[in-house]
């Protein structure tokens, strides 16, 4: 088994924590921002000492390939450089850390390879300057039109593409990805949940993304006075959505336990402490690994009733996404690394949506995640200790390496 | 029994109504704005034809007094002519216009009176522009600190002082309502509620105004991503809040019928649909015109769990009234009218809090309801048929002449 470097890999972290740093700990490096544009100049030039050829695309996707010993195509593994606002230094970058580690092992250490081994940074994985996420693995992919991620536009009203002209990372069409000259692609990311801390577990082996529902119910009721209405005349929307968020917890939770479903988002009108609330809605987000769940859920939301506490009950589906599998291939080339290196383990689905999964539908891929301490991430506090970062490169190199052996 | 002119309150509802018409059936004129100056401009003129002697206290109250055939203290009605934004052609100006009305019968009538007669217009009731709620009232009967009044600013950064000084309403804190020199005050109001319109009644014969109590909630949760973290994990501060609206509402629904409570304001952080909520708060408003069930609704708040669905809860007093009870010979003197005139009527509590309730501290006073259509106020549509605001106004005069005659 070869093994990646503890303090090589702690470095690594600690120069690009520095890009976009908040100064309590975090990072803010939005996607195509100066600090994000460091991130990539520095990776860049890290790549290039280990020898890379680098090339971007269209989208500013970045190749940075070191050649094979034969003519062969890719193994590609990376993540995304971005991040959300104050978000923490691990969530996307840690998977572009490992992915030069795991590179620099295999050239430090002369590392026979018959494959060229690309690294992949993705632009603008997590939507949060430029709506939406995942957009340059979703253009490349076909799942979005590119002429109207060009026209997404920041806060301050720059579009997209004028970002993408002014970062100097713009390259050809041709660069991108070729299906057919790639042979496996991995992503490590951070687990973003608290499954692997909680049961100490040092790597899930990922075998897909969970298919999910995203609902939004709304209550109509009658905005009256709160000194002058008898309860009885009432219809109090936020008393209806309460009722509703409650049927939903006590129908839901008769389902598979694996199942997952957030009611995150609420607004209510007029929000007046003294009227009667008139019209709320909030969002349902389910999501599970086995469409037949998701479709158990779907099944009890047509069954909400169309009045509750005499306010009009509806709802309609704002999106929703199929279970994503990964390629069994790669899954078990990440599974015998785990049992080669002598680590323990958990197979999971993932829950959040990544840029493996849209590459998925076109080349073999699959996820690796290492543990999120208390589940936190998108936050400055979001944390993995440099020990478990380390198995993460360690079942990223050998998991290459055992498809490199294929 | 005298009567008022129905065409002529008509004629007055319909040109008050212009003043800040929104061209949608309702007004917008907030205190002290231009709007509001046309309105009390309209007003004095027509006070000064009917032979008022017209003052303004240092808050810009105004007293338009016709003189009694005896010297004996003042018989005040009257109400307010600002309003919240978007709202209705009735609430609060028509106890204004029901006031000129009543006057205008008299002086047009001649009808014999023995005590002085004043209609009073007071600034700023609806705290809509400058905060808080019945600011003038207030300050005049010792509630609210004057400095502190006028240094209340609008959205625009425009203080109360500045607005009142530039109104041309300003007078002399010596012209303020004396309450030795008050025989009685009584305020006629649309009722903001629906009972009077449901229930088919003339005239709310106003008892006193209910006590309130007014808490704000607050679920401590957890913040974690919606797609990761399995069900048990979960510290969900909305289902923790949704629940405890339930509790709340199965609790109170065991106290007196009467008693009104409202959930209207929810705020729920980071309010993502993707991210489950942690800090979740509402606020509970609770009426009813017997303390001894404020303090019912007191206690169950404070037998509220204090851990609910894994997150704590927590909650605060954001403000209280005590119950106000009217002056018992102004509500007889209003029920005789009633009765003399044959309308139908019921006894009642308002929820709402008018200027009526702080002059009760110092002068004998009360109030009479006239129906809301459908229980609307403080929105365009809000109404009452003339029909049922001239019964208002013919009660109104007969209550002052009832009490004028003793």
């Amino acid at each position: 088994m070869f093994k990646c470097n503890e303090k090589r890999l702690e470095e690594k972290i600690k120069t690009f924590s520095t890009f976009g740093a908040t100064g309590r700990g975090g990072i803010t490096r939005l996607s195509l921002s100066p600090a994000a544009l460091e991130a990539r100049t520095e990776f860049c030039n890290r790549m290039k000492k280990m020898g890379a050829h680098i090339v971007t695309d269209d989208m500013a996707n970045i190749y940075a390939t070191i050649p094979g010993d034969e003519k062969l195509p890719w193994i590609m593994t990376g993540s995304h450089l971005d991040s959300v606002i104050q978000g923490g230094n691990y969530d996307g970058v840690l998977g572009v850390l490992t992915a030069m580690e795991a590179v620099e092992t295999i050239t430090t250490e002369k590392i026979p390879h018959r494959h060229p081994i690309t690294v992949i940074v993705w632009t603008n994985e997590e939507g949060a300057r430029f709506d939406p996420a995942m957009m340059s693995s979703g253009v490349i992919t076909g799942k979005f039109e590119k002429e109207k991620m060009l026209q997404s536009k920041d806060t301050k009203g720059t579009a997209f593409k004028e970002a993408l002209e002014a970062s100097g990372y713009k390259g050809d069409i041709k660069n991108r990805m070729d299906p057919k000259n790639v042979k496996a692609l991995f992503e490590l990311h951070i687990e973003q949940g608290p499954v692997l801390d909680a049961e100490k577990k040092d790597i899930g082996i990922v075998e897909g993304v969970c298919g999910m529902v995203n609902y939004e119910f709304s209550f109509k009721g009658q905005a009256d006075h709160a000194g002058t209405t008898p309860m009885s005349y009432r219809k109090d929307a936020l008393f209806a959505a309460s009722n509703a968020i409650i049927w939903l917890h006590n129908e839901l939770d008769k389902l598979d336990s694996k199942l997952v479903y957030t009611t995150g988002r609420i607004t209510c009108s007029p929000n007046i402490h003294t009227i009667i609330p008139d019209d709320v809605k909030f969002t349902l987000d389910a999501r599970h690994q086995d469409p037949k769940v998701i479709s158990q859920v779907v099944d009890i939301i047509n069954k909400i009733p169309k009045e509750i506490s005499k306010c009009e009950v509806s709802y309609e589906e704002l999106w929703g996404r199929n279970t994503v599998v990964f390629n069994k291939n790669n899954v078990e080339a990440v599974a015998k690394a785990v049992d080669d290196l002598g680590y323990s383990s958990k197979r999971m689905y993932s829950g959040p949506g990544h840029d493996a999964q849209y590459a998925a539908d076109v080349v073999p891929t699959s996820m690796i995640f290492v543990p999120s301490i208390d589940g936190h991430s998108h936050c400055e506090i979001e944390y993995t200790p440099v020990e478990n970062c380390l198995k993460g490169a360690n079942v990223l190199l050998n998991a290459i390496l055992n498809i490199d052996a294929q």
